[in-house]
């Protein structure tokens, strides 16, 4: 089956290229709410589970032996921009396990955000694991390990006792096993999993509503979710979409997108759970796609679902500045 | 017409994500030799025809004049890098015209060459607009004006005299209309036209053999390419997929890249035009895939084959370096 357009990218009047998708929206009795396109097709979800694989940092009691609060918990679902603000951030989440940047092992890369990139190479610095924009997310899986009394090291690898914890979780909550077949690794180094992409639907319901979870999981889960919204910076940075998204209506809706066109979102007061993929890879695309459908599905709030139309039709500009084209959601996103 | 998928992108042995597109091959008296999915349909060649955008730069004599050689032909019609080189050839190319940077109408950005973006930081500077990556391209326009009598001011706007000229060098070269309803903004400020993709193949089929034109431009059209497959690295830069392929087999290969997954391409020795247009607009899959064509077209020299296979088939590495995926071309590129 081919996936429909979902996104247009205009060129003045002329549509100069197009996004191809499919979207799985679900609750948490895994009933389906809206499907576009084949949701069954195995997808890796890259970063946009990361709150999913936080889970065991607080299930585990980790997360309150080191007294994080809303900031350290969305920095540890973050795909950050390596800002001054994340990168303490990460190093002080380390520090209160003991540990410092050389126990990361997700590599080291220019922060994303341009102007903390600029400013770091005129400081006449290089970037460190701290700046690697999956930096949260592996302080918190440090985090976890010491406060559990598991050996650190190695924890990138899929048969690390931290990543059989992350595993569970992450097949618990999508419902979807996690086997070797559906493994690769993920660009800092830990496995990700290829699972039918409505899985993530129903386990981003499950975390918005605690449905089905036991106490300490329903628990671990709302906190991660309210944190992320809470604190939307933390879990990107300045100017991105999913900050702009989860700004949109501070509390009530949650947003995560990872590499390679994925997205995962949850609307809690419909205890809903969004999962999408725009089959070539744009991250441009998914965020116009969840901007689209998270737009759809709170319709009933007009002033929210114009701001979120809005930001689904985001300008495209020349060098001077100048508007010269756009995205553009299709009738299949209606 | 949906367009065939072209090119897979693996994690691990799962494919993650796919490109679709379109593929001309045309000889220069307008003979089909090889298409792949819908070729009429309206695409902007952005950056990818900049070589024929520089024929007014040498019919004119300005070239002569200002003593241009294989270099500075090159970066008429190139997408530079932005690194010190192009910079500092741009600056030259303008001032035997008597002008500097403060004349070029394309706006300022910062290098796409990472060292050298870190590099301008380092020593405090900031961008200006013969860092874009069309200066080139636009110094070649001013030494047009320049030489022709034309005054430059206003150089980029679809009604200027200069552009007048660059569009009927389009229309000549394509044999497509290039009128107010196919047309919108380059990144770059000037007028950029979507005409059906196959045009290109037959445009660039003709530079590469000059059939059909008159001497001036016979020797323009040869001219140009000979100086972009003599000098790749000032059509683009240090470490780009467009350098790589015409050093590949040097003087044989002509290839241009534009923006939205677009490529412009050309065999002299075998009289052929390609041009490519990748639906989604992803410039790894536009660079795949004119690898993965050339290595087809190229076929009987094993070698160069085989050597042209492999940029098609970019490695995607984890953050520490680890190989983790790659691209491949699907079997429609067989």
């Amino acid at each position: 089956m081919t996936d429909p357009v979902l996104i247009e990218v205009l060129r003045g009047a002329i549509v100069e290229s197009a996004h191809r998708g499919a979207v799985a929206v679900f609750d948490a009795d895994g009933k389906s709410v809206w499907e576009i396109g084949d949701t069954s097709k195995p997808v890796f979800p890259r970063s946009a589970v990361k709150a999913i694989q936080a889970l065991p940092l607080v299930e585990s009691g980790a997360a309150d032996a080191y007294g994080f609060g809303n900031r350290e918990l969305a920095l540890a679902c973050a795909s950050h921009s390596g800002e001054p603000a994340h990168v303490e951030l990460a190093r002080s989440m380390l520090a209160r396990a003991g540990l410092d940047g050389s126990a990361l092992e997700c590599g080291a890369h220019w922060p994303s955000n341009h102007g903390a990139e600029i400013a770091l190479a005129r400081a006449g610095e290089l970037p460190n694991a701290l700046h690697n924009n999956c930096s949260g997310k592996h302080s918190g899986f440090l985090c976890t390990c010491v406060h559990s009394g598991i050996a650190h090291r190695g924890y990138v690898k899929a048969d690390h006792a931290l990543q059989d914890m992350v595993r569970d979780a992450m097949q618990a909550v999508t419902g979807a096993i996690h086997g070797p077949d559906e493994r690769a690794t993920d660009g800092c180094s830990i496995p990700t999993y290829a699972v039918p992409l409505k899985s993530f639907a129903l386990g981003f319901a499950r975390m918005a509503t605690a449905r089905g979870f036991g106490p300490e999981r329903a628990k671990a889960a709302k906190r991660l979710l309210a944190a992320c919204m809470a604190e939307p910076f933390f879990v990107a940075g300045t100017g991105r979409a999913d900050v702009a998204l989860m700004e949109a209506a501070p509390g009530r809706i949650f947003v995560k997108g990872g590499a390679e066109g994925v997205h995962c979102a949850a609307i809690p007061e419909l205890g809903l759970g969004i999962a999408l993929k725009c089959d070539d890879g744009a991250g441009r695309a998914g965020e116009a796609i969840v901007a689209a459908v998270l737009a759809k599905l709170l319709r009933a709030d007009q002033a929210l679902a114009a701001k979120l139309l809005e930001l689904a039709n985001a300008p495209i500009a020349s060098r001077i500045g100048a508007k010269v084209g756009g995205l553009r959601p299709t009738a299949a996103l209606n």
